[in-house]
């Protein structure tokens, strides 16, 4: 079995998380909490979303926590539309992810534009952003299933991904959005990703909402990824099933690859110091695999 | 990737998931359970287990449960020692589970007997059932860590199995207790098991303790491994991680083979109907994907 020796793990938690967290979370505690991750050896992290304060309250402090915790690795921002970029172009930020599904129901619910249509207002963006050097990441969300459209066609997620990277941008992030997606479906994809696009950095993001997260980063890692995103706690929803559980959680992620002999230079323990910080903040409890026997032993030795 | 068309459901739900159950479930529930199991395509089941009332009075009323629900597929009775096996007899059941653990350490915990002295009791009981024509089924326990002794030397686990082999058993249950193995020691350990011992049912029974699972399904149907011991709603605590999740849910298995193509014969519309009669009775929420789900899509719809 051809495995990686070593995995990146891109924390989504402060971004990807918050902002499907329904309280506000204090600016000064997502700042202990981003440092808190860095410290725990994550070296690549989305740190917040310039996106409409009114849409999304949980983001407004965008400017503050980048001025505050910016340095040590990669430091990406999120940002969907040129309103966004302008807004990153004010900091010292270098990294930007911009978004976009490869369903066109999935883009019209949510930007009100067709797939085609947000590519076209994208491609001019990335284009200046890496005029000006900066790092591009694109997620590509419903890489496998739209939660309006069911069944993505694997030839649209690939010609999306093409596109993207004739673009120049350094990173496709592609996502299985709801959960959905089999090991089977993973590894066929990932693998067909990455013999057609070798000179761009491919990572997985997966959600645990049918609890095949892990059994998805397994098979990622026999296609030959090695980059994952992951949020720490589990933190963030899936907007379209309430309840049900998000992103995968770092901590599962990291402990299952080092088990695995796999290093990724994160140290569970401050993984979850980093984690204490937020969790009084968050609305729902934290249920992910590792942090649960991490709060079992605490009790147990105390 | 080389994956089995189908694959067989062992549903151990109603014996080591209500074994763990501190409520005790009424007789007729566990009856109904059962058979409506039994209506959702379940093939083989470990239908309850004669141990003693005194121990564990949740299976107190074994000899009913047998009568009551025996027929249509491979049902399994669990039997520790000589004592159970004489109530065994005394039903029409025709499959028999023994179990042992590979650690010393977990053995004299649970059986005060060394495993050499396990296996000394259990191999002319296990002579005996075969000379009577009876199913034997040895179920391995700490095939890979033990909450004692921390890992398991491989080699302990594969000589315990090669023994059981040369005794005559049937089928061979190869556990990861405490739902620590990763998928790479999965995809090792059975990899070998299924070159050395061509002639004997193997099955992989998975604890969802660190979200490894359905990781480790996966990596077992790449070894060659087409049965998995599960328990529907996740039912089945692992009595050394109290709050853990237990035995790896029948409907995040049957739900992810699925939708790989490898059939189950196992309707999970039917299998849900069957976790309702129980899921009252049961005293802590059921967690797994499938099930919360099928929850929200019944709330949406009414």
């Amino acid at each position: 079995m051809n495995l990686p020796n070593h995995v990146t793990i891109i924390e989504v938690g402060p971004r990807d998380g918050l902002q499907n967290e329904k309280n506000f979370v204090p600016t000064d505690v997502k700042i202990n909490f981003i440092q808190a991750l860095k410290r725990s050896g994550i070296q690549e992290m989305e740190l917040t979303s310039f996106v409409s304060p009114k849409w999304v309250p949980q983001m407004s402090d965008a400017g503050d926590i980048v001025q505050a915790t910016l340095g040590g690795g990669r430091d990406i921002v999120l940002s969907p539309n040129r309103k966004g970029i302008d807004r990153v172009y004010e900091t010292n930020c270098k990294a930007v992810a911009i978004f976009v599904g490869v369903s066109d129901q999935f883009n019209k619910k949510n930007i009100n534009k067709t797939t085609a249509e947000a590519l076209e207002e994208l491609a001019p963006i990335i284009t200046e952003l890496k005029e000006r050097q900066y790092f591009v990441r694109a997620c590509i969300s419903t890489a496998f299933y739209c939660p309006y459209q069911g069944k993505v066609s694997l030839v649209d997620t690939i010609n999306l991904c093409k596109s993207f990277a004739n673009l120049g941008v350094d990173e496709l992030s592609v996502a299985d959005t709801i959960g959905m997606a089999n090991p089977r479906e993973v590894y066929d994809l990932f693998s067909f990703l990455k013999k057609e696009l070798p000179n761009i950095l491919i990572t997985a993001h997966f959600h645990d909402t049918r609890k095949m997260a892990l059994a998805n980063v397994f098979a990622s890692l026999q296609a030959g990824i090695d980059r994952f995103d992951t949020s720490v706690g589990g933190l963030g929803g899936c907007p379209f099933a309430p309840g049900a559980t998000g992103n995968v959680a770092t901590e599962d992620v990291v402990n299952m690859l080092e088990k695995m002999g796999i290093s990724t230079g994160v140290d569970l323990s401050k993984l979850m110091e980093a984690l204490d910080i937020v969790e009084p903040h968050i609305s729902r409890p934290i249920q992910t695999g590792y942090h649960t026997l991490h709060k079992l032993e605490q009790t147990t030795q105390h």
